[in-house]
């Protein structure tokens, strides 16, 4: 504890007292608040002290009182590029103000005032000297007229009161009681990219027109334009990387590979290269870069797959056996994701004696890629790695890209997922496949957006991935589809579908690994997979709706603007997202179940948009166009074999 | 951040995380919590590392995976007396667990065990080494059944598994990437009165019984019966010193005292002395001496103020100028506590260059106290001097007497009353006062007790100080006095009434420096009172009625265990309280309303009581005797003229 008289606490934005940075989005200033006080009656003024962290030198900006209350103080500093900043508090006590509000106190008392004016004008002169420019004279006109004044408490209060007077004082006294707040605070600001997008995910080589036969990337190019228009902002590819040969997993995870069965693309490495190759069967690194660059003439951005983890045949375990776990017999040890076994892999020995050889050809491969046009990298199973290490790895490359963003896949328990988005992942998988109903959805969307988790934790929600099939899509059919992206889309400013999600694909077969569970018959990771993109009975043009819905509406871009409203009905979900300034407010209700219509009254809280008690507001459904007014009480029904729910903006001035 | 794999977060107790201690009452063991865990899927293993400030080694206890879906871990240390403790957690990953939890995996898969076996007893090899003892045969003996045993997994599964086996390793192996969390966190514990305690307030020197002539310490001797009677633990004296002559002030705060008027005993000092001195009109040294044993003798100990502020006749003024404010004329600066201002007081200057001098005569002086038999402290606004003195003081006085408890007397915004207590205040007055609807009560009972101010706030809620005299005890009378004694008795293990209360004393005036407020008329700080202390309408009885059932019902000895219960009448106030095993289960229903009857619902969650729907509770109600049967579903009548509340507590077993 300091010795100083001034007590800075409660700063935020804060991660664990500042081990770890809060996260922000570059653009938009960064709000800081803090509790500020001291003892005694005295008054205290501070001050926000900023700076890049790859800069020397920073910045300060004045804080106001914005709670007297309760001591609260609030001021706000530029975020204006991606990058780390840093930022912390001073505080002194404001001796000027201090005297103010002794001598107003006095007024109502009817106080002589001879020797309270003496202690000003001492002050004063102490400010003068130490004034510079403009406020060296405002302060010396005021000190004059102060020296001249009589000693009647209201003249000296009108002219010590003068604003002018004040914030010259304010910007120039001295602060010799000045104490700042430890430790220095950290940001990370990321593109908006890191927070909003809308992610497809999708093998490259099961892109082709002909069964049993890879496509290569220049084929799977062929496929940007409709995912394009399906209006999705990223497209996340799994490994792109030579293949292992020994182990090789078949179809639907045999234990044997037949002629021909390409294996899984997270058995990384064989003898045509490892981490920084590319498969030739999907191309070269030329043509990698014509497919990232036709990905973002349609305004894709590609995400890559980091997986770190080796095939027995990666050029690594020749190069460097020291980066894995032998056994006594000399054997290596394969890879494991309890309950489930991959012989065809290998995983890397982060305690290995060769540590900073190690983490050093991580990060050289991130750049490697970074080079290659990837901003975005989709980090496999990182919670079997050490937490130090995605620190040191994320905070390498954000030193020369902050631009780039990393989402982590990691599906454990709480502890770690979060401690993950705390050592850098922008972007993090959810719990959501596993949250279905109105209970679990509120609760876990309000952890996510009304906790401390907000500082740090960004989710993305992905509706489906290769390894997860939820029951859910199996049992509900395309009104199942609809609604699970629906909610993916409109609760989380991120969110994601890994391809034949649009054509509502569901055969399942019994989990190899988890009793009861289901998993995606005839699994892409195993084999090459040929389908008709615009099969009958395809969701794609609502994908694209929604995708439209969220660009066009600001509220959607943010998590911790959610407010769930009550709705009668235990099956119909209803919340409001809305800007700062409400110029763009929307509701979501929507229908949790797929098998038949549900119906009921949601509430409105007009109050909480500023709205007087028994207005009407114009509402338009984004999703049919419809317009409805709608007030405090509003009766619903929604037939998902028609649209799983309403999301309805609400009109202001003339039609839009 | 640490380098190490193993991750330690979220330990409790800490208050700011490990800023400042958090307390606990001597004699229970202090259970620790943490969530604790690594990447991968190896199994780790914990301890709490702890000892006594004052001493330079401790101990360790193991503690335990308490919830595994959460990485929750929990253990306990002994605070066998009260002082100063240090704890930290150290973990480290569990070899032998990880390699049993690898082979029960494979188990499942029906893989062969060759090489892991080999694993096995490499490690145990290492293990047996490093053990002593009984654990160094234990290893020994399962090291060589599993040397001999068949490569079997069901037989080696068998031997590794065996308890007796697993408890010794546990003991015995390396722990080589052992991991220590920081900072240390630091515990105050304290002896109950810390926490629990019923405080008498009265000026000594109005217990006499001759109009306008001051009572000596010996004669205040005679009240202390009465006193005992009501059942209180603490007797609390405004300050006993000289009390100054220049700007003396006179009855009802009148700025001239007139010849006769004994002035406030808070204008402490004067030529016959200053804080160490006893004031000669109450006695000498031996008389207090005299004093504080006839009170001890009646189970009462003494609390004396601790006022740090001076009339300018205090000694300090000539000796030690320079621990006063002075303004640019030489004139000392008077003391203030807006809007109220005492001209009869000198603050003292915390900001002086003898800040040493001026901290160390504060010390000697509760050690001269100390050393007069007071333990207990209740200092005067504490707001207005700098935090980090009042963590001095309070640290140096319970290094050497930890029994010492300091009462924190602030009433200002909640950021400072907090920080006062984190700093060390042992308990805290409160804005209990203020606090009268159901709403302000539930609401404000539930942040002392259910937030992280449970970990260092403890308050005292006084139902009236010589400074507040609340309107609801003016307006509402005998039923008020007793309604609020109630709450206060019932809801805080702490509590505390000025003398008077018993004698419903409420004559009020318009307070001389609060628009719209009321304080007492005649008030015993400027004036001689002599009290009839058995006048008709007292309600001594009841009081020593409450503060039996707080002796007798452990229960109410606690804050964090109040739990407050729905009533469909918002003038009625219902909690429980219960012990941890709920041997001793109190409920408490108050009408809030002094004016008349109120009548309504209680319901009694059964299963939070672990009793099963349509469970039926004997009860008896501890201020009448009378018994009832509860339910779910209760109704309840008070009428404040018999009793404001039920104060009930389930019967159990025969009849007591």
């Amino acid at each position: 504890m300091s010795s100083s008289r001034i007590l800075i606490s409660n700063v935020r934005p804060a991660v664990d007292g500042g081990r770890f940075p809060a996260k922000r989005v570059a653009g938009a200033p960064c709000r800081v608040r803090a509790t500020i006080f001291r003892d005694g009656h005295e008054r205290i003024d501070a001050r926000i002290l900023w700076r890049r962290e790859d800069r020397p030198s920073g910045s300060s900006v004045l804080m106001e009182l914005t709670n007297p209350g309760l001591d609260e103080w609030a001021g706000e500093f530029p975020l204006e590029t991606p990058g780390r900043y840093l930022f912390t508090i001073e505080a002194w006590t404001d001796r000027y103000e201090s005297w103010l509000a002794d001598l107003k106190q006095r007024a109502g008392a009817g106080s002589a005032v001879g020797p309270e004016l003496a202690e000003g004008i001492e002050w004063l002169a102490v400010v003068r000297d130490r004034a510079r420019g403009e406020d060296r004279k405002r302060v010396a006109d005021g000190l004059a007229a102060l020296q001249k004044a009589s000693s009647s408490l209201d003249s000296v209060l009108q002219l010590a009161c003068a604003e002018e007077l004040r914030r010259a004082v304010r910007r120039a006294q001295p602060r010799p009681d000045a104490v700042m707040f430890e430790p220095e605070l950290r940001i990370i600001a990321d593109r908006e990219r890191a927070v909003f997008g809308a992610w497809y995910e999708m093998f490259p080589r099961s892109q082709g027109k002909i069964p049993g036969r890879p496509s290569t990337l220049l084929e799977a190019r062929d496929r940007l334009a409709d995912i394009e228009q399906m209006g999705f902002d990223v497209l996340y590819l799994p490994p792109i990387h030579p293949i292992g040969r020994t182990h090789r997993k078949g179809r639907n995870n045999s234990l044997t590979a037949q002629e021909g069965d390409p294996g899984s693309p997270w058995a990384i490495g064989s003898e045509q290269g490892g981490h920084d190759a590319i498969d030739p069967a999907l191309g070269t690194l030329e043509d990698w870069d014509r497919f990232v660059a036709a990905a973002a003439a349609r305004g894709l951005e590609i995400a890559l797959d980091f997986a770190l983890q080796c095939s027995p045949d990666h050029p690594w375990v020749k190069e460097h056996p020291e980066w894995f776990y032998r056994r006594p017999d000399g054997t290596v040890r394969c890879a494991e994701n309890p309950p489930m076994k991959f012989e065809d892999i290998y995983p890397l020995n982060f305690d290995t004696d060769d540590r900073m050889g190690l983490w050093r050809e991580m990060l050289r491969i991130l750049r490697h890629w970074i080079g290659h046009g990837v901003k975005i990298f989709r980090v496999d199973n990182p919670h079997t790695k050490p937490i130090p290490f995605w620190e040191w790895l994320i905070g390498q490359v954000q030193k020369e890209n902050p631009e780039v963003v990393f989402l982590g896949e990691a599906f454990t328990r709480p502890p770690m997922m979060k401690t993950l988005a705390k050592a850098g992942f922008s972007q993090s998988y959810t719990y959501f496949t596993w949250r279905h109903t109105k209970a679990e959805l509120v609760e876990y969307v309000t952890e996510l957006a009304h906790t401390d988790m907000a500082e740090y934790f960004r989710p993305n929600f992905f509706a489906n991935t290769p390894d997860i099939l939820p029951k859910v899509l199996v049992e509900g059919g395309r009104p199942a589809f609809k609604l699970r992206l629906l909610l993916a889309a409109t609760l989380s400013p991120s969110y994601g579908i890994y391809s034949g999600f649009e054509l509502c694909e569901n055969e399942a077969i019994p989990h190899h690994a988890i009793p009861g569970d289901v998993e995606y018959a005839d699994s892409e990771k195993f084999e090459i997979r040929v389908r008709d993109w615009d099969r009958p009975g395809n969701i794609k043009e609502f994908v694209a709706r929604v995708n439209r819905i969220r660009r066009e509406n600001p509220a959607l871009r943010e998590l911790s603007n959610v407010r769930f409203w009550p709705c009668d009905n235990d099956e119909i979900l209803f919340f409001c997202k809305s800007t700062e300034g409400r110029s763009n407010v929307v509701f979501v209700a929507v229908n949790l179940d797929p098998s038949g219509p549900q119906e009921g009254h949601v509430r409105v809280p007009l109050e909480e948009l500023g709205l007087p008690e028994g207005a009407a507001c114009p509402v338009r459904d984004l999703l049919t166009g419809a317009r409805y007014t709608w007030g405090d009480r509003n009766y619903v029904r929604l037939d998902p074999a028609v649209e799983p729910a309403h999301v309805l903006r609400i009109e202001t001035g003339s039609a839009t």
